[in-house]
């Protein structure tokens, strides 16, 4: 199934855009956590436990693991495994290497790891996309385009400008995925509303995957009237304020409730 | 020690400019190897054993471990161990995140594997060096300046016009490495010659990590005229040329003649 369809039926059988980032954090993890040795897998199976049914996809990223070297990548595969097939998993390592590499990258990530889509960071130009769509018509990449971080108008420029990196990107990028090849969306913050608007039109057809609400302080109307491409919804980033929720005995209930305020906002300003 | 120096010391102790990309491909790897179950180690050892007096440094790409998945990057996190300490080990992840997530990163590869330097992509801002070289003296990061690869210019420039991105990463990245910070070091490619002089010019201090000689073309004469700084040579990075000399059971020697003949070259090259 092409990946725009299976994130919109996603979308339509939990009534979300709510992607929950699966970043497990060691100062942050509950007590009830770190009962375990190692905490991480039955973390994350008591998070996606609690928001399976709240969400569209759920968002690991790789550096998140990594922090625990290969001991962290072995729980990020089982987490992976253990997500239920009909909730895209968009893998988060912006991976933007040349041919080769991204190809194995590829291999890893989308062949091995069976995930919908990966971030990618388009610095290198188009040998960073090609290798991960081509031939894949199931899966999807989300290129940075405007990220959501207070340093990044320095090389992405301002969108609404529609002459910076960040424009040259949605522009070009769109052209990097032919037929029969899987599809192209962007990474677009949600901390810049107007930048977003602007997003929408340099990229009419692109899937978008909207980091920075919530702890970053991001604009969920923006999102939400911007958001949408032809065929799904937006992928609305819920971070930190929604996966630590509570760091008590608690935690995945706590997860569940913020994930559900989330949803609920969200569909509440899309009913207007 | 200063990563600088102890590049330094590997260069002169070995008398070489050559960095050995580790980077396993499966339908590269000899026969004599996948007599292994699981061929990454014991190839990479076998490399190693036989170029460990040849090099300076040891460049392994996490995508080339993660193809198979947590399995490859057990491999990886054992053959970094498995490197002697006085050479210095750069991690090509080409990792590009902000704040937090970055931050993480730099716990798993300088903290956990006690690797030497990291490649980063600088398309988010400052936000991807920062968090990596901060408090680490001994730690270095390889910022993406100019990529060895054809499509490299649509976002990058041209670095003798001196007002593309790739000259504006130069000139912004020297500054975000403070007093007691690691070192901001760049990736230039081998296989634009003048765009190596233009970014000596715009980042003096700066070592450099070169790709794109061997397999790729890229011009050595100009990598030793305008690589070295004033602690150390370049990092001129020796690929699949190298690596897989020879596909037959002389592999290991295959490589190290082709180590040497490398070195030699570069040395020659130096003595005029």
């Amino acid at each position: 199934m092409p990946y725009l369809d299976k994130l919109h039926r996603a979308q339509q059988a939990n009534h979300s855009w709510v992607c929950l980032g699966l970043d497990p954090q060691p100062d942050r993890l509950p007590v009830a956590a770190l009962k375990w040795d190692e905490p991480l897998l039955p973390f994350n199976r008591a998070i996606i436990d609690a928001t399976a049914d709240l969400v569209c996809a759920y968002k690991p990223n790789l550096g998140f693991y990594l922090q625990w070297g290969a001991a962290g990548v072995m729980a990020l595969e089982r987490t992976i495994a253990y997500i239920p097939d009909h909730i895209p998993v968009i893998l988060d390592a912006k991976i933007g290497d040349i041919g080769h590499t991204q190809a194995a990258w590829g291999r890893g990530l989308f062949d091995v790891w069976n995930v919908d889509a990966v971030t990618v960071n388009p610095y290198v130009g188009e040998e960073a996309v090609r290798p991960l769509l081509a031939g894949r018509p199931d899966k999807a990449v989300y290129v940075l385009a405007r990220t959501s971080n207070p340093g990044a108008q320095r090389f992405q420029g301002d969108l609404t400008a529609g002459d910076g990196l960040a424009a040259e990107v949605l522009r070009a990028a769109a052209e990097w995925a032919g037929p029969g090849d899987g599809h192209c969306g962007f990474v677009v913050g949600a901390t810049y509303p107007a930048e977003l608007a602007a997003a929408r039109a340099l990229a009419p057809a692109a899937n978008f995957l909207i980091p920075g609400v919530g702890a970053q302080g991001g604009d969920l109307a923006a999102a939400v009237a911007h958001g949408p491409d032809a065929i799904a919804g937006p992928v609305i980033n819920a971070g930190r304020s929604v996966l630590y929720a509570s760091a008590g005995l608690d935690f995945a209930e706590a997860t569940r409730a913020a994930a559900l305020q989330m949803r609920d906002a969200i569909n509440e300003l899309r009913a207007h």
